[in-house]
């Protein structure tokens, strides 16, 4: 979900592409969510990935500080070794600083 | 991909809700790729769809004008029309400005 607090906040945009279904993915990828979002900044996160294919996250932030703390946080830096010997076949990811959200909740039946 | 442009540029994070699997989808969808890939000031879109579910779609712009300008392109609009009240049963949207970016190719075998 994209954060309701007033902007400007901070997205990072993560876009990967997975070597192949590794159960283990999913228990790592569980785990980082958990994790995140114990963090100091953290302000929420989507995830949507498509079966052994590409996945995109996009996890929300209070500031850059924030955001080097989670890069930083030693479980985390673990995960992302893992994740680029074990699970990724590349991936690009940028930070960019939110001005504007918009939300359309659908017709209420 | 995420561009190699110099930043600064833009983001529109779209994150949706799907009410199911509806064939047309897929047919607008394509088409509006196509369509934005034409506009002025497009640098590149990342889309994943869970089958039935949620998606995210990044789509990254030069600046706040080429966004608006397709925002307003007449066969886009339709299709907007056409998500709220066919595929979506809710989304949100964000645009964020890119500061920084950052990508690894995997191990080459």
């Amino acid at each position: 979900v994209i954060p309701t607090v007033d902007p400007p906040y901070y997205a990072v945009i993560f876009a990967s592409r997975h070597k192949g279904d590794d159960p283990e993915y999913a228990v790592i990828a569980d785990r980082m969510m958990e994790l995140a979002a114990d963090q100091p900044g953290f302000l929420g996160m989507d995830s949507v990935r498509e079966p052994g294919g590409s996945g995109i996250t996009v996890c929300y932030w209070r500031d850059l500080a924030s955001i080097r703390g989670w890069k930083e946080q030693a479980e985390h830096r673990h995960a992302q070794e893992l994740g680029r010997q074990r699970f990724y076949s590349g991936f690009e990811l940028c930070i960019a600083r939110v001005e504007h959200r918009y939300a359309w909740e659908g017709q209420q039946p």
